[in-house]
């Protein structure tokens, strides 16, 4: 990392002027920019001038510690300078091509993430995000078995656009939801909080394979074209699958020749401490959607990864589905840069080092001294905190799609401490970059343990 | 432009070795890129090693004048020097920044766009591209309005995700349809296939607007959330609506409340002369959909260009969408350069007179010479020539939907001849850069003229 004074940023911009350049592009954000998931009237957002590996700095020139990776999309941290340098000389190369030809980028691109996909996913379909991923993986499964509807957990997200956000099991469903033909909802495995009345995680796993195979029964299986699954749930809560529940869904699915779709947007390309989430579970799905890590997000990219048996059902009958950005030059040459660079030093094995020896164990040591911390779990770089009113009650610091004072005031603690969080309803998820280093994880648990006790205070 | 020896691309790199690489880059392809809107296995893309300005070299180094913009996206060419340094530049300094913070390039091509905008379209919702522009504008007309039937043209294209292609009018909707709740497609204008009857643009406007007053009549007013129509529908024919319906459909909308959104994905930013094609019509939308020309698809980036009155249904209440990479760091600086390149080099006068002066005369001789082209027909760098079997019955030179070994020629004979063109169906469209020189556009003519010539040769 380069080493920057006082008064300039990573750029070498003095910080003075840059908080003046901050001050207008707030201004006009306020009067032009209209902002996701938000009451636009509300709202003051953060300025970010500039960022630099596991840091920005945010409108006065503070440098925070990035504990969201933005929205767990940075796997490699802020401005890597390899894809830094490999976006330069693609735009310098070619920018833009139609997705009708052949392009170098593109093609070395899928061949890198198939590569590294588990099973015969050899094919990828490049979308602009993770949302228009699913909704083609989607469409792809319903044309390969010939049935409509798709089955979705509770407790996940799979995008903004009108099936993915039909499909998401979380509150950001609700002002949407006109009741969307052919989706159906069920609860997937969450023992600390579990549907199932389940005591130990193989009774839950078993239990919550029990529920969705009889809902299958009673749904009809020839109905049923995909089961859509994060591979770990993540803004919902980052609950790892318990053993043999990813499994038995692959067994179901297989019954009922029912395509398998593991949506990896946000816990794929090393979030969890392996290339892909469901590498943890020796599981191959049909389809995979993915986003976010596959270039870090440092130009918009999704796609989907399609095994032979889905994509054979393309071959002579054409798949009716594009976008004028599929494959985009710019975005899978960051993905190459950003595939070679993660792999060249190491980050997917770091991610998981990280987990079990300074997350995981620090976590655990602030849960078990703080009262308001309810559970910890998680893998790799992926943890979610959850923070109750009451432990024997479980009682949520804030309801089920909404927040609280004592939430607000955990972020606001953070952020004074030079954390930039990630938070949702009564959670804090610690989601770094890939390459977070040991004293960075280190420092962030140190600004945890203080806004942990900001919410202890909270309590009854 | 840069002049290139007859063995080196415009990177300067030697085109045998270019030539090498584009077949690795081929046979990856074959085995790992699943395309767009295609059979997978009957297809051979053509590869792209490099573009500059109007032109593109493909696989064999061979250069072809870009008479397409590749998907109508193009706007200031390839390789717009400005735009490109741009894009190294904002790499080096903030690649990428999560959607609810401040950041000066979002900031400044909001700015921009709203600028450009008619109207009161003063807030601007960035997306990755059109598709889920049309999506997000959907959702926003529903919510603003409580309704929820949206009314779309046949003969009109509006993206790729699901409620994007079901709101499509043209054949690729089919594959995809399951009877979306809420979508109704009704007869636009377009004379020389007039739904109506009409014998003069005048008859065809009124009768339009009438045809669509009944069907509103009959749907029920008080349920329709949007009309979505492109200022001048693109892939489906680039038919300029007649004087007066544009307004009158502006009349309607008001008169029942009904959002009239309009998309300019691909008609907008200088495409037919003026900034938005909705200009040439005096008419203001409440929401405008973009993508494409905003930053000539160099990076992915799409956008929705929302008016007071519906932007202040969200000062207060959440919108419910949202999506990463809204308002991505590098694909608004992309858009800040372009819009101001556009602007400094006069590109959207020049495509106003291209059209008057080059390409409008030079089809209409065309058409005046072949008796394979049934009309020709658009205004500034945004025409079709829409080839018959018959000049008396119109019979197309390929079925709605598909295409024919005639259409097929004609391709041929463009690709030969040095030109890549933008086919659809029995249409031909003449869609280069909005900065094209006269001579490019003159090239281009002669080259049709050659085309043209085939075409003629399949007639009875």
């Amino acid at each position: 990392m380069t080493t920057t004074s006082a008064r300039t940023l990573p750029t070498g911009q003095d910080i003075d002027a840059a908080i003046a350049e901050g001050r207008r592009a707030y201004e006009l954000d306020r009067k032009h920019v209209f902002h996701s998931w938000s009451a636009q009237a509300q709202i003051t957002p953060m300025t970010v001038l500039a960022a630099e590996g596991s840091y920005v700095w945010d409108g006065d020139g503070n440098r925070l510690l990035d504990f969201s990776s933005q929205l767990v999309n940075t796997n490699i941290g802020h401005q890597h300078p390899k894809v830094v340098a490999a976006i330069a000389a693609q735009a310098a190369k070619l920018c833009t091509v139609a997705p009708q030809y052949v392009n170098d980028a593109r093609s070395e691109a899928a061949r890198l993430v198939a590569e590294r996909t588990p099973g015969d996913l050899n094919r990828v379909f490049f979308t602009n995000g993770g949302a228009d991923a699913v909704e083609h993986a989607v469409r792809m499964a319903r044309l390969h078995t010939g049935r409509h509807k798709v089955l979705a957990r509770y407790r996940g997200y799979h995008g903004g656009t009108d099936t993915a956000v039909n499909l998401t099991g979380d509150p950001r469903r609700w002002p949407n939801d006109r009741g969307a033909a052919g989706v159906v909802h069920f609860n997937g495995p969450f023992l600390y909080r579990s549907s199932f009345y389940a005591q130990t995680e193989e009774q839950e796993s078993q239990r919550a394979l029990e529920y969705l195979d009889r809902l299958i029964e009673m749904e009809g299986p020839s109905t049923i074209a995909a089961i859509i699954l994060e591979s770990i749930p993540g803004t919902a809560g980052i609950m790892v699958p318990p053993p043999g529940y990813m499994a038995g869904v692959r067994e179901i699915c297989d019954r009922h020749g029912i395509m398998f779709i593991a949506d990896e947007v946000m816990a794929g390309f090393g979030r969890s401490g392996k290339w892909f989430a469901i590498d943890h579970f020796d599981v191959v799905p049909d389809l995979m959607t993915f986003a976010k890590g596959v270039n870090s997000g440092y130009v918009p990219l999704g796609g989907v990864a399609i095994s032979d048996a889905v994509a054979a059902t393309f071959a002579d009958r054409a798949y009716p589905g594009g976008l004028t950005y599929s494959g985009h030059p710019l975005a899978t040459a960051a993905a190459v840069a950003t595939l070679n660079a993660m792999q060249d030093e190491d980050m997917v094995a770091n991610a998981a080092r990280i987990g079990e020896q300074v997350l995981g164990p620090g976590l655990r040591e602030l849960a078990a001294r703080h009262p308001s911390v309810g559970e910890v779990r998680g893998v790799g770089v992926f943890w979610a905190i959850e923070l109750v009113a009451d432990r024997e009650t479980r009682e949520p610091l804030a309801p089920y799609g909404g927040t609280s004072a004592a939430m607000g005031a955990v972020v606001a603690s953070c952020k004074a401490n030079g954390l930039l969080p990630f938070a949702n309803y009564n959670r804090i998820h610690a989601v770094p970059a890939c390459n977070v280093t040991d004293a960075e994880a280190a420092e962030g648990l140190r600004i945890l343990d203080i806004a942990l006790g900001v919410a202890d205070g909270y309590l009854g």
